[in-house]
């Protein structure tokens, strides 16, 4: 067990063509922005079961980040990542600084139309096109066969499978269970941000999503249990982005409630945390 | 000597593997649009020498045309383009057809600032974001060592060349000089909508721009010599989008004449065509 930090999108290129050489038949890559929980583990877990090599990405992408956003204090721990990554037996961590990805007169943006409209869209309107331009780079560089994204960040998932077929590139997107604290809580990086109270407090917005979810599937009118959950989590002290039933496979409005799949996407603010969850929903009857 | 054709990105890739697996050392690409003409054929005879294998592509991609612009009446010879590609030794066409590149839910644009900013952009605004994806998509699908492209199209180049590598991939993209008639009227695969008139008028814009190059690398006022070359043209009919004197490099405008390449480029329409053409230019002393 060795894990090896690989800086330059040069040298993973080289370690891959290695490995390709070697007789590797599977590669995967798991991008993420560090700060890693049990939810990249899972995913890191997932990776290395399917695939003979498994590439760990480290990196806190500005594009995706809006002036009034986290960037500067959004939680960087690579020692205590790279620990993790190595006990689960990942080959190769490819950490590189913002100038290895965005080299002065770097230019070239990606944009999806299609998954990306509305939801996250709404409020962070470059949120995607920074995911999918840097994505992209991370897949050309590794071209890896498969990439695992949680369903934690459900719309991004949709939005970096759309692209990856889009232009073609060779690499399955896979997306993994979200991950959750005992009391429902999806654990995400950010949950470091919220005080005691304010964690008390946070499962409350996956609790009213489900109960909503459940009330829907039952027959009741999804504006009805929507609009109620809205209530419950604002008279809690969430400030709500969205909380919308979508098409799970196209995150279009739904026509049809019998027969489409459903998505519940919500994204709502707890003092200074922007927490976001989705959960599937069972059609009624 | 056995041209293949292949329609589909898939077969391209197989095909690319084999070669790449029976040991070819060195893959070209050029894309086209086909209607081939010697400026084309100089592409292809440069690919040829330098790899071992040669890819054409033709592909008259619709997202590059306005609604207003000639996609349905740009010449299409597919057949004649096969047989002088058969003859200059290319070992596969790859002709996709336009669902095939662009499959139902297709969504994703690769925008580039940069080089894209100005000169076709303020006349034709999706132009190079037509193109940077469609040349994403190709060598994605084919993933060449190189790829050949006209200097005649030299804003493009300079986008393409920008997009490869801030995508970082594996190609490098060449520009070739520009092929002209013996008046100087540079190639295109339009030309063929000029009237025997339009024709005989048709190389003033080169001459216009070659005269005015020389008086700004004879110490002549850049200002003077551009409007000269306008007002030349106009007279002759010609109603210009621009003609403009940037950085080679950038496509920046000038600050310093002496220090910086500088490239002269224009585009005129004359009749029902539009012309398009670009010189380099000396340092005045």
């Amino acid at each position: 067990m060795n894990l090896n930090v690989v800086r330059t999108r040069g040298e993973l290129r080289q370690r891959v063509d290695a490995w390709r050489r070697a007789g590797a038949s599977t590669i995967a890559m798991v991008p993420t922005m560090g700060a890693l929980h049990a939810g990249h583990v899972a995913l890191v877990e997932s990776a290395r079961r399917a695939c003979d090599r498994v590439v760990v990405t480290l990196f806190v992408n500005p594009t995706q980040f809006a002036p009034n956003e986290d960037f500067a204090a959004y939680p960087r721990t690579e020692d205590a990542d790279r620990a993790k990554l190595e006990a689960l037996g990942v080959d190769v961590l490819f950490a590189p600084s913002t100038e290895e990805m965005y080299p002065p007169g770097f230019a070239t943006t990606i944009s999806v139309a299609g998954p990306s409209e509305g939801l996250e869209s709404a409020f962070r309107p470059h949120f995607f096109a920074g995911v999918a331009t840097v994505v992209a780079k991370l897949l050309v560089a590794g071209m890896p066969d498969q990439a695992y994204f949680g369903e934690k960040d459900y719309q991004q998932l949709l939005v970096v499978r759309c692209m990856a077929a889009d232009l073609g590139l060779p690499t399955e997107i896979i997306g993994r269970p979200t991950v959750r604290e005992a009391d429902g809580l999806a654990l995400s990086s950010r949950n470091a941000y919220l005080s005691p109270d304010e964690r008390a407090r946070a499962p409350l917005l996956h609790r009213s999503m489900s109960e909503a979810a459940q009330r829907i599937a039952a027959g009741g009118p999804p504006t009805d249990a929507l609009a109620e959950a809205v209530a419950a989590i604002r008279s809690a002290g969430f400030d709500p982005d969205y909380l919308e039933v979508r098409n799970a496979a196209s995150l279009a409005p739904v026509d049809d409630w019998r027969t489409e799949p459903l998505r519940m996407l919500a994204a709502a603010r707890l003092g200074r945390t922007r927490l976001i969850d989705n959960i599937p929903v069972a059609n009624p009857a």
